[in-house]
């Protein structure tokens, strides 16, 4: 990076600065992690940040239909909009709940950083360049991951959006107003994303595969296909200390057995399936439960494995359930095929980068994987020297953070400067 | 009972009468179940009907220092303190999570519409009668089942009650407080206590044995030994797309095999063990769980049973969590010895009700288990056809809560009267 850290315009916050901005925003006294659900207070103050960051570089602020955030460079030559050349970079600012800090904020940083850095070395933009802060990535709040940029590509229709709800009952809509959107037009934004010729979104990796390799920063090759089910295990409240055991429907007991099947059918499959989710009624401690609500996370690296090991789950619970009288219904609540990023754009990348950059799948979704159906897209990933992540010990080293912020701008001028 | 249902006092509400208005109280729009949580808007409810039932009575109306509710007949006698002969009756109001409609209030009920009955026969009381309702007796904020008489009988100090917490961390004297009691005098009241020969809590019964045996009424024996444990699962938050299944420590994972454990550990051994509550942290669909906290209810017909099972049940979960690199910490929050009601007592209202009344023990705690300790206590219950209780189908039909009525009357009658 250049040497002040700073860009084209002497105001800009260094990476440090942007960094110990937003380090306090939406952070749990207690367990230190972070709590940036979308359309939150946290998440305004998070918005606040990214709008103060556009401002300080002189870049042209915009919020689009859906509520993604936008700061562009070389506007002037954006508003053609037939032109489709744009490069655009960015990830999101929101959280899982206690998520570490890394997770989305550093690609958006570095974003910034990376243009800082090129301003830096006087590059001369001949294509547009956005920064981009997508919203509710995570689905922390309402259950379902990349919102922003499913119902940016249509792959989320605005009476769906309208339909999800948080833990409170409060509607997407309820909550983008509370926060001071407007949620009238949300849907499909085609001729924004027919603006884009290039969406390259830096992460931390959430594995360890750059860590055993010893490389600071990978390519993403694709993004493993992955779904979220809900398996509603339905059997009769009762009194936990009268009940004689041959008389109860105790779905807890379901639960907790299928949660042991999806252990032991991804293990054979060389696959990912995890129970991390529960909603228990009335969840008493002298009460046999009327309703044990568990949501399954699972991941594989080709579609039929992971058909399979679902089918195996859902199986297996339902075995279970009719020896226990309970009743079992599962619902697919997401579902996000295979991504494979573009090749022409990943070859691109790695010959800009040099050539000699690892490339690498991942079981993680990203608003890049849902972007990709419509326009190319890429993915850098910096290095996890635990694979820890959706923690409040995720981390990324400081020289490696500065290998990917360097990374990302040869990356952007390479695109958007040739 | 009498014709008219009513007592001496004629303004008193009938028994279909305090149904009717108790029965919206608390009321769950959706489960239809009872919600009427310790110092709640709804167990405010509950208590200001309980006032205006002993009002409409003409009986003096106190509340005592830990909140327990006390309507008196013949205040004159029981002022002599030294006395000790009073005859008490009642239950309590509140409710576990989605809770059913009798498990409390139909001794409550019962209690008032015995005395009616009483009035009704002209019956003269020879000594004090009180009816009560004691606060908090299932525990549900607080995760301490029967608050007011624990205080009351010294079983729990004033400092631990100032530590109970809810889930929203907000303290026992704070909810008294917030409620419009004053907590400042919380803690033992053997004053009030030695003024009581007898106690007797009716209750509708949380078991089958009555539906098996053909009986309306009942007089309990024992109550079973019975404990809650909090195991506490500290595994490690991760990514649950990206963490390698080597990697992980999963703490759903062994909280699912030690729930499976205390299955078989009690069906071993002929006793109950229930996990019905649970809290997760982070608790999101895509992230491993960094905590699963899970609470342990066991019950066994005596003390050297339930100590077998409960610590086979901790030497399983240590094994799993060994195995799974994650670590366990087990907490006993409550703990009640077997209690056997008292023999003379018991004996006495055998006689009363002519001897033809089945006599059975039973898992679930209540005040009169507690008291027992303290002073002579027996229970009543009242037959359940389906055995089902803390749900909203919990039922006893209507013939059953009369029978139940007429019985509590001639004990008190022949307690009291003689």
């Amino acid at each position: 990076m250049s040497q002040s850290g700073r860009g084209g315009v002497g105001e800009a916050p260094s990476f440090h600065e942007m960094w110990r901005e937003l380090a306090p925003i939406g952070r749990d006294a207690t367990t230190r992690g972070y709590r940036r659900y979308a359309w939150t207070a946290a998440d305004t103050d998070c918005r606040a940040w990214f709008q103060a960051q556009a401002e300080s570089r002189g870049l042209a602020y915009e919020v689009d239909r859906n509520g993604n955030q936008w700061a562009w460079l070389g506007a002037a030559t954006y508003k053609d909009p037939t032109a489709g050349d744009a490069v655009v970079t960015g990830s999101h600012l929101d959280s899982v709940p206690d998520g570490g800090a890394f997770d989305g904020p550093l690609g958006v940083v570095s974003s910034f950083a990376a243009l800082d850095e090129l301003r830096g070395r006087g590059a001369e933009f001949t294509r547009p360049l956005a920064i981009t802060n997508f919203g509710d990535e995570e689905g922390a709040r309402f259950g379902l991951a990349c919102v922003g940029s499913r119902l940016a590509s249509g792959q989320l229709t605005p009476e769906a959006a309208h339909r999800l709800r948080d833990g409170d009952g409060i509607t997407l809509p309820q909550a983008m107003e509370a926060a001071g959107y407007d949620p009238s037009a949300i849907g499909p934004d085609p001729e924004r994303l027919a603006r884009i010729g290039a969406f390259v979104e830096l992460h931390v990796e959430q594995g360890r595969a750059l860590d055993l390799s010893g490389d600071s920063v990978g390519i993403a090759s694709a993004i493993w296909p992955h779904g979220r089910w809900r398996f509603d295990f339905h059997g009769e409240a009762n009194h936990a200390g009268t009940t004689r055991l041959v008389d109860r429907r105790d779905p807890m007991l379901t639960y907790a057995e299928t949660v042991l099947a999806a252990r032991r059918e991804a293990e054979l499959a060389g696959a990912v399936a995890t129970f991390g989710k529960i909603s228990v009624e009335p969840n008493g401690v002298n009460a046999i439960p009327s309703l044990v609500r568990g949501w399954l996370d699972s991941r594989a690296a080709d579609q039929s494995t992971l058909d399979t090991v679902v089918a195996a789950i859902q199986q297996a619970a339902r075995e279970y359930a009719d020896r226990h009288g309970v009743d079992l219904t599962v619902v697919r609540e997401s579902f996000t095929p295979v991504v494979e990023f573009e090749h022409a754009l990943r070859d691109e990348m790695n010959k800009i980068l040099g050539g000699a950059i690892p490339v690498l799948g991942t079981g993680a979704g990203h608003d890049a994987g849902i972007l990709s159906g419509t326009i190319p897209t890429a993915m850098l990933f910096v290095r996890n020297p635990t694979g820890v992540s959706h923690s409040p010990a995720e981390f990324a080293a400081e020289d490696d953070c500065v290998a990917g912020v360097l990374a990302l701008a040869d990356v952007l001028e390479g695109l958007a400067c040739r």
